[in-house]
């Protein structure tokens, strides 16, 4: 059950409310969310508990979300979140396409690939400055150099700058330097990680782990959401079955099936999902169609060289195509493009 | 190693290369393909034995396909192939729209869907009279009377119909009704009757098996091929994966990964991928997008009274909406729809 | 609902049962099983149709599984199925190892394998003359020749034979030669093929096909029932998953799941489980340590020689020593191996 | 490669050896192992590098694994670790039994459990303190109290105990109270978590991921071994598949597959593998068959009202049962149990 409270409702006020509930075993949390307050339990509160609570006179609205991801749930949120970036929005109707290196490998690398971007249509700037890496022989990243590299890509291009954080101790570090934070795959269910995000003010991008399912996906969302940190977008790439012809199997249905149990924003990842050059284009082009408010793609200017993800990078001559193409997909669809 | 010999060669010298390369042990069979024939082996003959090979003079083309199905690929054909059902063409580049019901259920049910098929732009018409069920006390079909009542929705609205077959004995009796064999995804490794239908002159549509490797399907593909029926369709209906939020999960990439592989024109069905009547337009949409040369997609009068797969299956005004959405999605990736 | 009649009564009456029954919707059926009639249908019938039902004086029992798959349940038969195969018998507590080669390959070969086999304490032989391989181009077994080659092993061994059987008409032949059918993992939906070995009296055993649930498996093993053959054994080898360090992925709590649900015998099968000849021993003992009734293990005079799954078989040394390993074992676990 | 330098070599001679491997780009780097230093490089140095380096006359041995995990290689060490938890030895041949309730939830519950565990024969007790849940409304663990209690547990039976650490700032914390720390299967790809227990003293359980697969698996070891900690012990619970039966599929096979690829010691989770109590005592049985070098199972005092994983706890007479059940089948395969 989620209790909107009014915004004028005191601090005191909620807090008795809170205390109330909680006397009752209600295991309630007050969430700060946007310029409101929200008590929210998954308990089913008894009448008599929601009498007591109504008298309170601070209920605004009552929600009981059938989804276990209560804030994540349309039930409490009907129209689609717009999560602001600086000067991009993600969900808002034009699309959002982030791009860039897999890995910040240097400082020319990544203005490059920024300048190009920028100048065919991205809306921003993706790079790896800490690589989370199967083996730890392979190369981990460049650190905070890179996140320095990152924003002065953004200062010259003007693209919000988007970057992955793997533990709780460097959310703040990274958020000085980047617009927004990724957690990634293998992190969709790193739990003090999640909190930890969720207690900043940076918007999050929160990939979905290749053996997740849907469920659980929107309820590590939920772990975010619960700290008061509202801008959560879900990005869709590929999960792990015993198909091997591609390096993932991208659940594009995943797209219609959030659009309808979920408010958050939902980007489409066809580098990792595919692992393949050429079938990032096709998956591009589906995955606006299936309705995704937009894609991250792997950009780079040599890709065959790249430190990292060699196979599944687009140069940016591949890049500028892909862009022409999706402008027509785009408007089949009722979206914009650039 | 694919030989194709010269149209003009004699019955007689073919069979004496054939016997040349199977002294040799290279274990190669003749293969009538369209109005040739070929010579076809999976071992690599030694340079002494190709000196002899060609020496008979039959030989048009040698091929060395890297992939192990070698009439499916395109090293053996470089264009997609169109497949003919009647009046619909199959890879022409129009989009072929297959629609109908799970499984026919009696006469006015059929009629009704195949008028509003024809109707709305659909291109072919789909029924199930033999249903491979999961449990032996589901409905399993109307069998021969199911075909009459097909036959007689083609004569009425034109539209080529498409049903699946079993078992080997009842390939002749399905093929006397049916424009177009389906081989389901239960069926995909049931080699016996891959080989029935590669001896049969009607075309086949070839679903993928829900554990099938892109790889395994192409193999499965070639057991028809081999036998010498070219007319062999692909069609992606969803794999089994770790997710239950979707029936099947949707395999989309599958689609440019055979297009580069395999000259056989490839459909998807969205209607079993995603097993859910809201999730078939936005996949079917995405599936033109990735590069489907057509879909197949479950329609009935009156889906909830359904005696197969009631969830699944739009009603026949969700189809002709589902229609009109399509046009403009065909329009922006260069395909024509009606 | 399985309404078990009485030995004693008539055709006519349970004719009449049974009309009744169909007569008001609920699509019954009769099954010949054992000595006596079962009348099954997987409706609820209504108290006043019970009540009529009762009224015939026929019923000697009346169950109502709430598994699917009735007539396999442990509710319709609380012990153990014991399914005979000449002098073996499966289920009865003692183990029943079958042994032999993956494919038949020849007369010598097939009797050295058999000796050897029987020396050891096989219950079983086993080979395969009619082979399901992903490949068109892969050896496809010796057909019938290798159907008489069996018998002549059982001959001169005394061990019953098993061997796969891919197509209905093909049933009465291998009948002819077999002691057991089996039907292999690609054909467990196979419906036409479990109706077509249900009509026969020869025991069946049932692989789990690899993308297979247990609930999908039982309700395959209930399509043999059906029709009135009891001898169902069923033989866990290994699902597809993710993992491919191994051919498939053994899922040996298999068998305590199905132990609970079903009387039906059990079989593990480590060899294709596991794809590995070194793996193939640690998990036959696991196998007899989680409760199976038995194990399939393939073994051949030269493994490296073998025309299919090379890597998979024993030779006949490795078998007589896994031999001596499972005593110890079986005894642990309160079982009989000679 | 690994250069396993001399015991008497000095720091200075080492740091010198290394730098000659940097220099020549072979990113190497000193570990720490044991009382000896191991240079490590994932590249293969020129002869001449190799010239230079046998100069320096510090090498013990040359290792050249072909496993990409190459400290936890038997290439690298071929006889099986013995990991040594206060009085505990896991590897050594004695099975190790670790028991304890999925939470710990209070003094009385864990002393209970503590003392019968003892009593029984167990080798090391364990309870989650910090609980990594899938929902954030779900019960999230006692925290440092529950620490405390482990401890105190410890002292009263001497058992060893072990408990899952969630994020590298808490590793000092954890290692305070614990003998041995847990990373668990959600975090077996959390890197910084990894690289903190590396550097840690403390001897580490890996849980596999249930995406993980084995080569996967082996180079999340390797991250923690590089940092110089060699006390890792493997521990396999399950992965997830498409079968819903159980909660995850028990991989027994893992079991040889890891012990021919690694020298570290390799328990079974039967718990969290099958999710089931009556499935708990045959996987347990058949992982001590398969080979494993001992358990983690989980027990409640009233496994009904655990505040998590209530399902699959085995009660504390169905534990003493299970141990009894074990010893004959430890004695099959060689091993002793208590």
């Amino acid at each position: 059950m989620i209790v909107v409270t009014q915004k004028e409702a005191s601090r005191e006020i909620i807090s008795e409310a809170l205390n109330l509930l909680n006397q009752r075993g209600l295991e309630a949390r007050a969430v700060a969310w946007k310029n409101q307050t929200l008590l929210v339990t998954h308990r089913n509160p008894a009448s008599a508990d929601m009498d007591q609570l109504k008298k309170t006179g601070i209920i605004e609205r009552l929600v009981h979300p059938t989804l276990k991801a209560q804030l994540a749930s349309r039930e409490f949120q009907t129209e689609t979140s717009v999560v602001k970036v600086r000067n991009a929005s993600i969900g808002a109707g034009k699309l959002v396409i982030i791009a860039g290196p897999c890995s910040v490998e240097g400082r020319e690398q990544l203005l490059g690939v920024a300048r190009v971007a920028k100048q065919v249509g991205a809306s921003m700037l993706r790079g790896g400055v800490f690589k989370p890496r199967t083996s730890p022989y392979e190369f981990q990243g460049l650190g905070e150099a890179g996140l320095r590299f990152l924003a002065e890509a953004r200062e010259e291009t003007g693209l919000p700058v988007i970057t992955e954080v793997l533990e709780p101790e460097k959310v703040d570090l990274v958020s000085k330097y980047a617009d927004m934070l990724q957690i990634g795959a293998r992190n969709m269910q790193n739990f003090s990680l999640l909190k930890a995000v969720g207690k900043s003010k940076t918007p999050i991008l929160l990939k979905r782990g290749m053996m997740a399912t849907i469920d659980e996906w929107l309820q590590a969302a939920e772990y975010i959401l619960l700290e008061g940190n509202p801008d959560v977008v879900l990005c869709e790439r590929g999960i792990r079955t015993f198909e091997k012809a591609t390096r993932n199997t991208l659940d594009l249905t995943a797209v219609p099936v959030l659009r309808k149990q979920t408010h958050l924003p939902i980007l489409v990842d066809p580098s990792h999902a595919t692992g393949s050059r050429d079938l990032v284009a096709p998956m591009a082009k589906a995955a606006v169609t299936a309705g995704a408010d937009g894609l991250m793609i792997e950009i780079h200017p040599s890709p065959e060289t790249a430190l990292s993800d060699p196979h599944q990078q687009l140069d940016l001559k591949e890049f500028a195509s892909l862009m022409e193409e999706l402008e027509p997909v785009a408007r089949a669809v009722g979206r914009q493009l650039r």
